[in-house]
């Protein structure tokens, strides 16, 4: 992008991911924590889902951060689920979704159950959004890239109605809970977005050198075993696997640990790829979706 | 107690505890796993909150394990929440609670996210759950007796309707989902439990030498700090604190850590106590109840 006029900056997207919700709550009240860091950029804060944060939940009838596809945002009736109603809402105010949205850039904050440290979630190829990361992962221990490649009208999530965007997930935390620690570095790690953006628009962070990075791109999802479709889940993650995001899983590696203490080996891709590396190892919100991690492919770029 | 005839294991007292109710689903599919633990003896196993496992919550309308004092099972009328319906129903197959509960020991399976490794709960000082726990004391790292005396009648727990109860705590693990090796510890600790009790009704367990044992025992709740009541909380757990259950925390140690970096220190009980010893630090469960953690005292004794 060229100029960036309009961040957003949201949390409680997920009413129970609190470092996000208290963030924004904080620099609502104290608006002195980020104004210096990009003068002239108008940075918006938005509680995106009051109804779950009050609820203490993920969401209240429909995961928000699926609610926001064109053709959600489209419907012609007014949708009875609060957050296809809230989808909408935040796409008038910040949108609307496509090429002439009002907003340059949302930074939303998640946080995940998974050790995935401080995760950055790019959706598309976007200069600003790329070389701010690579950045970050030099300033910040357990700053990663996870690039999720979404085709931008089709995509559910809430980021994607600006024209980039970064989706920042903190882990390891229970959800409902709050972590000093990692709530201190996600607010560092959120403030100096906006100072890249200031650097960016200052034509400063364009000419920074190349930036060797680790790129983890999601290659597919992941299931737990389970007897029949519909089944409960019959086996756990195992415990040699648990808490090691982004380590590598090789064929013949140990995956799952079934009730009966029986081990199930990863085996390895359908296309012969037999090295992978899992995210999103046993997230809490990603039972209900039958996710027990995402694979993703590693590579190293310049950036 | 003299002889134990009727025991209840009971997962998913709180529907998003999966430990529990994994346990309690896969004895009910494969009996062998405990049949020969102990003969003679009679054990019922028990989903206690189908409706919060089914929403994978705590619970639907009201705190299941908050609803078993005597005053609230005999309400004269039918209560219009789920959960203080299914307490009376609990207590009409297992109960009643008081002097003629057919029921001699509950074994209820719980989960906490905090660092509580297993957590032996005793409510009261039972000479069977007393031998037994110490005696698990010895063959489980990381097991340890939380003593919280509860006037029998009052008391809202599950395990009060029978005439002793032990509430085994397991963490940390995240609510909603399941970890292999505190399934696997949980499992062979349950199983210890009725061999105990076998060896009991046989008079073995009573002849055993007394086994010295630290009992950490109920002290208060400490709730979060707020600007005032009702306030949204002003400050998390300490991160020098936080997963340090069972520890000491002295007066001068560092407690909470505010929103803008402050810590806040222990400052002693007003008795002039100046050592307690935390438990459930950060629990997600307890937010909504407003308990930080809850403080304990320790003293060694011969079981």
């Amino acid at each position: 992008m060229s100029l960036i006029r309009n961040i957003v900056v949201s949390g409680g997207t997920h009413g129970n991911e609190r470092t996000g919700v208290r963030l924004v709550e904080k620099w609502m009240e104290h608006p002195e924590c980020y104004s210096a860091c990009c003068p002239g950029v108008n940075v918006s804060l938005v509680l995106a889902n009051p109804e779950a944060m009050r609820l203490n939940r993920r969401y209240r009838d429909h995961d928000l951060n699926r609610a926001f596809s064109q053709t959600c945002l489209d419907a012609s009736f007014e949708p009875h689920q609060y957050e296809f109603r809230r989808a909408r809402e935040l796409d008038r105010i910040y949108g609307p979704k496509g090429a002439n949205t009002k907003t340059d850039l949302i930074l939303d904050v998640h946080n995940t159950g998974s050790n995935m440290g401080l995760c950055l979630i790019l959706s598309t190829r976007d200069p600003f959004t790329m070389k701010a990361s690579a950045v970050l992962t030099q300033e910040f221990d357990e700053a990663r890239i996870y690039y999720q490649p979404e085709e931008r009208s089709a995509s559910p999530y809430f980021g994607t109605v600006a024209k980039a965007d970064v989706c920042i997930e903190i882990g390891p935390q229970q959800h409902g809970t709050l972590d000093a620690r990692l709530f201190e570095r996600t607010e560092r790690l959120v403030k100096r977005y906006l100072e890249l953006a200031d650097e960016w628009n200052r034509g400063e962070l364009q000419k920074r050198a190349p930036i060797q990075v680790e790129v983890f791109t999601q290659l597919r999802d992941l299931g737990y075993p389970k007897a029949w479709a519909g089944a409960p889940i019959s086996a756990m993650i195992h415990p040699e696997l648990l808490g090691r995001d982004f380590g590598a899983l090789k064929r013949g590696d140990k995956l799952f640990r079934t009730f009966d203490g029986e081990d199930l080996l990863y085996e390895g891709e359908s296309d012969g790829r037999d090295t992978v590396y899992p995210i999103f190892i046993n997230e809490p919100a990603y039972y209900e979706k039958d996710i027990a991690m995402s694979l993703t492919v590693k590579s190293v770029e310049e950036w």
